[in-house]
């Protein structure tokens, strides 16, 4: 089988800023499995925060040799040379993962959803990220996604109260709080999340530092809305040490090298009674894609990547009401525009 | 979809007691799921430890509606539907799952060990039971098992020291001891196990009564053989708690409601930590080689139930050297004998 790569400049529609960083264009990586006449497609968007940039996706990309492999059925084996052949690097192993599933969906004509066994009438809603802005952007962010019912906004930044008051004074929909570990002692996380309480917030998203685990058991004692692990929940491994610390993981692809391991983490986080959301970086339609094939499992989606994006190559899951939409193509779902 | 079922008298080689129960015959239920032209076979070998017989198994299936689904795809719904219908019911209940990944593997023409990503070289050894008896008959049973490299003994019976001296009399295979809950107290449990630790033993499989969990920790902590949950590992949510008890789990389908619960704890217990065996009751090559579909993915198998049977009516996977050799037809891979 063949591997091929190319880089690809997702424009974002705003400016996008969250605790730690700010950007405007999004570069990812698109992968394309060729074998048998069938082409799978996969993606990577790298983060800093995990290690990873375009360079690293391309260098490790390169370095794999999956022409050794004469069967894109052989998951295991394949993705756990991907894996072992060198540590992190995950969205790069994630864009070869959702590649072979692609392929893998097309070679049966079964979308993903139903090759394994979900039901895609089971999608969930999903959220629509507010960045940290000015008070008259994010006013017009929050205006222009009017037809999302349920917002995530990112805190964490100095001007926590001024965001959640802005927008206040705009919506009462049902809001989800990213801190992006942006609360650094556990005594003003608390503080914060008692505030949040009184604002119509359904959960707080990684409120302290990943490192400090202990610091988040504590104040997860000390308040009543569930918190839900991003930084700190980044591969199987992750999930059961979780237990009695968070509510709930948030499973991102690009975090966990991909579908196989998601899958993983989805019954791992069952089995330890975590609630289970789904995230993402900037993607396009192929990531979103690829991550939306398994929300008929999840709780709380949040897969708007691509719709913060003006240039998606790609058509894939539709966002309707709120409503992830799975299309009835197979593999990932995904095609190219035209 | 259509789902019939018929009894079956499996016939055993030689009398099997364990440390609770003797048996020259199993009864089990096959199942079979007809759509669209496709059969796919379950089975259900029902244990009265797990509160089963034969006619709460055709009670249970007989309840069942599957004619509401039109879809044998849809596993989710359809396994959401058969498990909540009534508590317990666990073999019933897997006959159900096994009929439907046949089925699927079927219809899609791939093994299913094929369309888990899964390769079928990498299913382990697996064990051989030498059942609770006499010195005269064990001798016998242990030269009978000449072509098995490992051994799975029973013990936890009032003859322990005996059978472990008849055994070692005539070989000096590895032994995996299986007590079947049978040491009562926490002090008998540490000297059994610390004098095995003397005799070749790998592992030891239920110590004590599934109630006293705290008195297996109490022993693990005395001991340094490795100890392997089977009635203290039912079912999915079992499995975290596990975790500093027990160094692994055994799955059997017929505890945890078939392949679709299973994978869910394999992926979990290696989460955990925690390694994985595959056991399973006197079963036919239905339910045999199902579970041998996913033992690719575990560490120790032990998948004898159709070769202690003289009378099975299908031919399915095959133990060559000790090996599980699992066949390249689609589904469970398990045809009729002619």
């Amino acid at each position: 089988m063949k591997l091929t790569f190319y880089r690809y400049d997702l424009k974002l529609k705003h400016t996008f800023t969250i605790s730690r960083s700010s950007r405007d264009i999004a570069t990812v990586v698109i992968v394309e499995l060729d074998h048998e006449g069938i082409v799978g497609l996969g993606e990577a968007s790298p983060s800093r925060r995990y290690g990873e940039t375009i360079e690293t996706v391309e260098a490790f990309l390169t370095k794999l040799d999956l022409a050794r492999f004469a069967d894109p059925f052989q998951l295991d084996t394949i993705l756990d040379y991907v894996d072992t052949l060198e540590t992190e690097n995950t969205s790069a192993k994630a864009a070869v993962d959702i590649a072979l599933h692609d392929w893998i969906g097309k070679k049966l004509n079964l979308p993903l959803h139903k090759y394994w066994g979900l039901d895609r009438n089971n999608a969930p809603m999903t959220s629509f990220t507010i960045g940290i802005d000015t008070p008259e952007v994010i006013e017009r962010k929050v205006r222009e996604a009017e037809p999302y019912p349920l917002l995530k906004i990112k805190l964490g930044g100095s001007n926590d109260e001024e965001i959640m008051r802005t927008i206040r004074g705009v919506t009462r929909k049902t809001l989800r709080v990213d801190a992006n570990e942006g609360w650094k002692t556990k005594e003003v996380a608390v503080e914060k999340i008692k505030w949040l309480e009184q604002e119509g917030v359904e959960f707080v998203e990684q409120p302290m530092p990943a490192v400090d685990l202990a610091g988040t058991a504590w104040v997860r004692e000390r308040v009543n809305l569930p918190l839900i692990a991003d930084e700190n929940s980044i591969r199987l491994h992750d999930v059961p040490k979780l237990q009695g610390v968070f509510d709930g993981i948030n499973i991102k692809l690009m975090k966990c090298t991909g579908l196989r391991e998601a899958i993983r983490m989805v019954h791992t986080a069952r089995a330890c009674e975590l609630k289970i959301m789904t995230g993402c970086m900037i993607e396009s339609s192929v990531a979103i894609s690829a991550a939306a094939q398994f929300s008929p499992m999840i709780d709380y989606a949040d897969l708007d990547g691509a719709e913060l994006t003006s240039n998606d190559p790609f058509d894939g899951v539709k966002i309707v009401d709120g409503r992830l939409v799975l299309p009835d193509r197979p593999g990932i779902g995904v095609r190219r525009r035209v």
